[in-house]
């Protein structure tokens, strides 16, 4: 009973995966929201290839691992990482246990509301940042204060909560590989700590599915109760050559197809889609969010501070990696 | 289309679940190389709670997380580590590039088959087995080593490949939870790199789904290619309280059932089973598995050396962790 009702979950599965398959060809657009052209020819010609059973391309259920950045890559990132507006929120709701913050930079900076003066201490002063508004709780402490904060803050130029600031093209990518037998990862260089509580809600990726850069723990006891306590040591910071390390480790497969938006995700890139040698033919896919639309968002690359564009896009067009135009490419920028 | 193929996976998914669910309550019996007792009926009988819709004990499949210890959970430990056998073949292999070896502790003592000796000189001994064997070749290639070795090397004992020395009552209990909707993951202090390359042939346990003690990694290119170097530095050890603390950071849930043998799995059958004061009422389940037949396998616990066995088994009665006695509890203990 339990052998036959295996097998036919197994052949069910196939069944589904056929079903899920089917929108790639069949007569509706799996992807509305993205303007017809070489973009989304390129996104549906790929999923059409490793899906379709027989295509020298094809891809194995399992194998089908696709790699998303987040910042710049699904939900925005200025005018500063939304993770910054949190850990300032917290500094100010945190200043009346810490007095003597008043003296100290960079939370003197901070209060006063001068962030870029605060920045002005560079790593030291946001490793003192975070350590201030990250650290010394237990991960469900923390895990709470998230989830109050997200239902709570808004982004200051579209006045909507930072988690509905997600590129819904981008959310509307991540249905259509689902649908067609992906698994959807997450590798961000945010706190994986800070991206979980909401992703599972907002993308739909559950907690094991998201990698993120990460703090060390401590378990104990605290009223008889065990506890994970964030320490303010770094564990791994998951960006640039961080992002391949922490796919093998976290993974451990090669993804089939990769999405970033800037420079952080050369490395995760390349690892991705560059032949390593192993006589592993299987098609692979990159893809770059290239920022150009300073109307419905930003138009930024080379140049900016946040989410630098520049290595990448240079190797972009000798890589065969896709370069999304967002002015041209997204019919539509948020969900609002 | 997609969206109505959407829905068709969903409901189509829970008709699976609801199918993988019958077994339980089913004429067959589900474990069948488990003998009729309190270990088969309270396994049974969780697995038959938590999945019955409609049942106040309940968990929605997402949560339905399993996590298992490897070394002596899954497969033996006698008369040490299988991964230790592994070092100790590469050590003969890469003997004849490293004559210095000779005069070198521990590998002279190795070399003379004197295990015992070798490991005299206690952890930094093992260290420098670990990064002679371990480290200063790229993934790729330690994968590939460690898939050659698994299908020439036999344990001594039974004269059988390592990879088929595993309990085969506890594969049963992998498939049997797979089939109710769990997620099935090896959280182990062996090496994430030593077990890949074979769980999911031999459990059924995908990369992604595999925790392992590891070391850090470097990313580079090689003749032009990616590749990830093993460097001779530990990233995190996966026992004790490096359990629940990767556990946390790769999967960021906490596991409805945990499995284990050892001391080292004391922390995370705490995590899982004892109530973190969060409100969640979800019933949890935690089991030990007692090495108690010296005849079909072996019989220790609190003062062997390998799989130490005792404050854990002191806990299991306070805080309801079966103990599965094996020479009382399974019918067979390995597939041959």
């Amino acid at each position: 009973m339990l052998r036959r009702s295996i097998y036919l979950r197994l052949s069910l599965s196939s069944l589904l995966i056929f079903v899920g398959v089917n929108p790639v060809s069949g007569a509706q657009d799996p992807l509305p929201l993205w303007n017809d052209g070489p973009t989304k020819q390129a996104i549906v010609s790929f999923v059409g290839k490793v899906t379709r059973e027989g295509s020298s391309g094809f891809v194995p259920v399992p194998e089908r691992i696709a790699v998303f950045d987040n910042d710049g890559t699904l939900w925005a990132e200025q005018p500063m990482y939304f993770q910054l507006f949190f850990a300032l929120d917290r500094v100010k709701a945190l200043a009346p246990h810490h007095p003597e913050w008043k003296d100290q930079e960079p939370f003197a900076s901070l209060l006063k509301g001068d962030v870029k003066g605060a920045l002005a201490g560079g790593e030291p002063a946001i490793l003192k940042i975070v350590a201030a508004t990250h650290t010394g709780m237990t991960v469900a402490e923390f895990e709470r204060t998230v989830k109050d904060w997200a239902a709570a803050a808004k982004h200051p130029r579209f006045n909507r909560p930072f988690t509905e600031c997600i590129y819904q093209p981008m959310f509307e990518l991540l249905t259509y590989l689902r649908a067609n037998g992906f698994k959807t990862y997450i590798v961000s260089g945010g706190g994986v700590d800070f991206m979980r509580p909401w992703a599972d809600r907002v993308y739909g990726i559950p907690p094991e599915q998201i990698i993120g850069s990460n703090g060390k723990t401590k378990f104990e006891f605290r009223a008889g109760k065990p506890v994970l306590v964030k320490l303010p040591e770094i564990g791994s910071i998951d960006d640039k050559t961080g992002k391949p390390i922490n796919i093998n480790l976290q993974i451990g497969r090669r993804p089939l197809m990769a999405f970033g938006n800037s420079d952080g995700d050369l490395q995760m890139l390349q690892w991705t889609t560059m032949d390593h040698g192993d006589g592993n033919t299987y098609p692979r896919f990159g893809l770059i969010v290239h920022h150009t639309d300073a109307e419905r968002e930003w138009a930024y690359d080379r140049k900016s501070h946040v989410g630098t564009l520049d290595k990448a896009l240079d190797e972009a067009a000798s890589r065969g990696w896709v370069v999304v135009d967002m002015k041209r490419d997204w019919k539509r920028i948020f969900p609002f």
